[in-house]
C-alpha cells in the first residue's frame, strides 16, 4: 500500500467522525427534545476529541511525510498533493492550538450561546459583554498560536477562507462601498417605493413548503440525496455529497423569508452534492472555503432568483399556489421583492445595503480581535457606524450589536465571507452569461440546467483541488474585484427606480 | 482519582460512542435521503470500529485489573461492583470475538438484509437460503469463540438475554404452550367472533398520531425528553434517558397498527426514560435486557391498553377523535380489539396466539444453530410447525418464513425476549394489583401515575444493577414462570368467548 492510500483511508475516517458530528449538530437542531441538550453536548464533545487526537497524532504526521515524499514529483496542482497539503495544514494548524485554549474556547462557545440569547432576548448588552471580551481575548490567543503575517484578523480568516487577509479585504471592501454609497442615495432621492402589501398575507406554510421545493428542485437540488426541515435558524448542512439537508422557517403571514431562504440554501446544497465523487473523504472532495460556498447561495438566491425572467416563469405558479396573489402584477412583485431601503437588520437586508451591514462589521471584528476596541465600547461603536453607513440608529442593542449569534460561537471573520460570496457570485454569473449565451430565455423556461451544469463544471467539481483565489481566477478569468456587483445591482435597480 | 471514576470516564465516553452509533442508525431510519446508505455504512463502521478498539484496549483492561481490586470488598450488588462486572463481561466478550469474524457478519449483515428484502418481495426463499445458511454457520462460530456451557444457543442469549439458557426456555416455553393450547381450542370452539369491521375505516393520519400521542402521555411518556416520528419497520431507540425516540407507521384505513404500535413502543420508551440518572454512563444506568424492555412495551400495550378499564376511560375520547366509531358500542370495541384467531403472521398476532408464533422460531434456531436443520430445509420445516401449533399452511414463504427481518441481521435468540417480555409483564401486573389495589379504578379515571411509578422504582430505576432473574425475583417476588401469563389470558378471553 502506497503511504498517499494508507494516508486517504486515516483521513477518511477522520472524515467519518466530523461527518457524524454534523449529523449530531442538525439533529440537534432540528429534531432532539430539549431534554436531550445536556448529553448532546457531551456526545459531541467525545467526538470532537477523538477527531483532534486524530488529527494531531504522530502516526498522521509519519504518514504525512511519507505521502509528501511520494507526492512530491506531481504536479502542484494534482488532486494528491493538494490533498497531502490540505492535510498537513488541517494537521498544523491543530497541532499550535493548544489543547487548553481549545477547550477554553469550547467552554465559552457554549456558555456566550447563552448570554448571548438572555441579553437579546432582555435587550441587556451588558449581560453578555464580559463573554464577548473574553471571546475576542481567546481568539487573539488563537491567532498568536497559530501564527500569521500581518494583522490577528489573519489568522481568524484561515478558518473560514484560507489565503485571504484583512488587507485584502479592506482593499475590495472600500472599492465596493465607495460604488455602493451613491447608488444607494440616487435609489432613496428616486422617491420611488414599491407597494409590499401582498408580501405580508395568508400563505400557508404547506404550500410555502412545496412550492419553495418545487424551485429547488427546478434548480436541479436532488430531493433522493437531500432534504428539507424546519429550524429556528435557516441552514444548509452535508455529511456526504449523497446526504445534504436544508432547513428554512416559515411565517404564514409573509411568504419571502422561507422562500428565498430555500431558494439561498438549496445554492448551498447544489455545491455539496456537485462536489466531486472520487475524491470522497479527502480534503480535495470538501468545499474550497466559506466565500465560496456563500457565492453558491447568493446566485442562485439573488442573482437568478431575484430576477425578471426567474419570474417570469415562477410568478404565474406562484400566483395559482397563493390565492391572495391573484391580483397583483408581475411588474409589482418584481419590485417588491427587490425593495431597497436602509434597514436595521442584516437578515432582512436587501442586496445594495446588505454589505455595508457586513463591512461595518469588519471594521469592528478587526478592532476587537487587535484589541483596540474593548467589548464594551462595541454599542457605542456599532451605533455611529450604522448611523454614518445607513443614516439610522438602532432603537436598542437587540436591534443593533446583539442581532447576530456569530461573535458568541467565536465566528469571528465569519461576517466577511457572505460578502465575497456576494462578489464572486456576480463575477461568475457575468462569466456564465458570457459563456452560455440566451441563459434568461432559460430562465423563462423555467430550465437552469445549463447554469448548473456550468457551476458543476466550473466550481463544484474543484472541491478544494484550488485556492479559492485561483478558483475564482480560473472560473471567472480574473481575480475577485467589486465591479461585477456593482454593475449588477445597477443593472438591476436602474429599470426599478428610473436611475 | 480512583481507578473506579477513572473506568467511568473511559466508559461514559464508549457510551458517547454507542449512543452516537444510535443516533446515526435512527435517522438513517426515519430521516436520511437513500443517497446517503453508503456512507452512512462507512460512518457507522468508522464508529463502530473505534468502539470495539475501545472496548477490547489493554488500557481497559488494566483500568478494569485496578478497579476490580478497588471495589472488590464492596457488597456483590453494589453499583461500582455491577458496572465493573459488565464492563469486564462486554470487554471480554468482543475480546473473544476474533475480529476477522465481527467484520465477516458486519458484511454479510448488510448483504443478508437486501438478499432477505428480495426474496420476501419475490416470494423467492432460495435467494435468501445461501445468506441464511452462512449467517447461522458465523453464529455457530461465533458461539464457539465465545464460549457456552450446554447449547451454542445459549452464547446466541447472552447478546440479548444475558444468564437465559435454552434449557431453561424450553422448560418455560413448554409450560406455557402445554396451556395456551387447550385455551386456544376453546375459543376457537366457542363459535363467537367479534365484529371487526369497523377497524378499517377512514382514521385520518393526523388524528391517528394526536390520540395515539395522548394516551402514551396519559402512560407518562415525557415528550419533551422524547419524540415520534415515522419509519417503515416500527421501533424505538434511546440516546440517553434525556432523549427517547419512538417511531409508528400509519394506515390511515386501520387504526390498530399505529395506535397499538405507539402504545407499545411507548413502554419501550418509559422503560429508557426512567433509567437511573446518577448512573449516566455506565451499564448500571441502561436497560437490563431485551426480555425486561419487553416487559415493560408488551405490559403498556397489552395489559393496560386492551383491558376493559382503559377503555372505559379511552373508548369516548375515541369516538370524539374518530367520525367512525361514532355509532360502535363499548364492549363490540373491546371484543373487537381482543379478537384471537389463529394467523399467519406474528406481528398481526393476538395475545393468545403470539407465543406459538416465537415458540416455533425458538425450536428452529436451536436446530438452525446446532446445524441439525440445513437454511435450506427451514420453509418444510416452518410449514409443518404452522400447521401444527396454528392449524395453518402458509401460500407462500413470504408470509411463512421469510416474515421476519430478524435472521438476516443475524438475531438468532431474539425472538425469545418478546415471549419472555409477555411472561414478565403479566407476572408484573399481578404485583402491581398486589401492590397497589383499586388500579382499575385508576385506569378508569386515566390516570396511570401509580402504575408507571411501581415500574420505576421496581424495574426502571435498577437499570443493570440485577440480572433479569434477580431483578424479576425481587419485582414479582417469584422466578420467571408461565402462571401469570395463563392466568391473565384466561381472566380476558372468558367472559369475551363465554369460557
Amino acid at each position: 500500500m502506497s503511504a498517499y492510500t494508507e494516508l486517504s483511508e486515516y483521513i477518511a475516517e477522520v472524515n467519518d467522525l466530523l461527518n457524524t458530528i454534523s449529523i449530531l449538530n442538525w439533529d440537534a437542531r432540528t429534531q432532539m427534545p430539549v431534554g436531550g441538550t445536556e448529553t448532546r453536548g457531551k456526545q459531541l464533545a467525545t467526538l470532537s476529541a477523538i477527531a483532534q487526537e486524530r488529527l494531531t497524532a504522530d502516526r498522521l504526521r509519519s504518514l504525512l511525510d511519507k505521502a509528501e515524499a511520494e507526492v512530491g514529483g506531481l504536479p502542484p496542482e494534482s488532486t494528491e498533493r493538494r490533498s497531502v497539503e490540505a492535510v498537513r495544514e488541517a494537521s498544523e494548524l491543530f497541532r499550535r492550538t493548544p489543547p487548553q485554549l481549545t477547550r477554553e474556547l469550547a467552554n465559552l462557545r457554549s456558555v456566550a450561546g447563552k448570554t448571548w440569547a438572555e441579553a437579546k432576548a432582555t435587550n441587556n448588552f451588558a449581560h453578555f459583554a464580559p463573554d464577548l471580551e473574553r471571546m475576542f481575548a481567546l481568539n487573539r490567543e488563537f491567532a498568536q498560536s497559530i501564527g500569521y503575517a500581518e494583522h490577528p484578523y489573519d489568522a481568524m480568516l484561515t478558518l473560514y477562507e484560507p489565503g485571504m487577509t484583512a488587507a485584502r479585504l479592506q482593499t475590495l471592501f472600500a472599492g465596493l462601498r465607495e460604488r455602493v454609497v451613491p447608488l444607494l442615495r440616487a435609489i432613496v432621492n428616486s422617491g420611488r417605493t414599491p407597494r409590499t402589501d401582498f408580501l405580508e398575507h395568508h400563505y400557508p406554510v404547506e404550500l410555502q413548503r412545496d412550492f419553495s421545493l418545487e424551485v429547488a428542485q427546478s434548480f436541479g437540488f436532488d430531493l433522493s440525496r437531500g432534504r428539507l426541515d424546519e429550524s429556528l435558524h435557516p441552514f444548509e448542512i452535508s455529511f456526504t455529497r449523497n446526504d445534504v439537508r436544508m432547513t428554512t422557517r416559515y411565517n404564514p403571514r409573509f411568504l419571502p423569508t422561507a422562500l428565498f431562504g430555500v431558494l439561498h440554501e438549496a445554492g448551498h446544497g447544489l455545491y455539496d452534492q456537485g462536489l466531486p465523487a472520487d475524491q470522497f473523504g479527502l480534503p480535495t472532495g470538501t468545499f474550497c472555503s466559506l466565500g465560496i460556498h456563500e457565492s453558491q447561495s447568493r446566485l442562485w438566491e439573488n442573482q437568478v432568483g431575484r430576477g425578471g425572467p426567474f419570474w417570469d416563469h415562477f410568478f404565474p405558479r406562484a400566483r395559482q399556489a397563493f390565492a391572495c396573489l391573484r391580483d397583483v402584477k408581475p411588474g409589482d412583485w418584481l419590485f417588491a421583492i427587490n425593495d431597497v431601503r436602509p434597514s436595521l437588520i442584516r437578515v432582512e437586508a436587501d442586496e445594495a445595503t446588505y454589505n455595508l451591514h457586513i463591512i461595518l462589521r469588519f471594521e469592528l471584528e478587526q478592532a476587537l480581535v487587535s484589541g483596540d476596541l474593548p467589548a464594551g465600547d462595541v454599542p457605542g461603536a456599532w451605533n455611529e457606524k450604522v448611523q454614518s453607513a445607513l443614516g439610522l440608529t438602532p432603537p436598542d442593542d437587540a436591534r443593533g450589536c446583539l442581532q447576530d449569534i456569530h461573535w458568541s460561537f467565536g465566528g469571528m471573520g465569519y461576517f466577511a465571507t457572505y460578502t465575497l460570496g456576494n462578489l464572486l457570485a456576480a463575477q461568475l454569473m457575468e462569466a456564465l452569461r458570457d459563456d452560455l449565451p440566451g441563459l434568461d430565455d432559460d430562465a423563462r423556461a423555467g430550465d437552469f440546467s445549463r447554469v448548473k451544469g456550468w457551476l458543476n463544471d466550473n466550481v463544484h467539481a474543484h472541491g478544494q483541488r484550488f485556492r479559492a483565489a485561483e478558483l475564482c481566477r480560473r472560473a471567472t478569468g480574473r481575480p475577485l474585484g467589486h465591479e461585477a456587483l456593482v454593475r449588477h445591482l445597477r443593472a438591476r435597480y436602474a429599470p426599478l427606480y428610473g436611475l
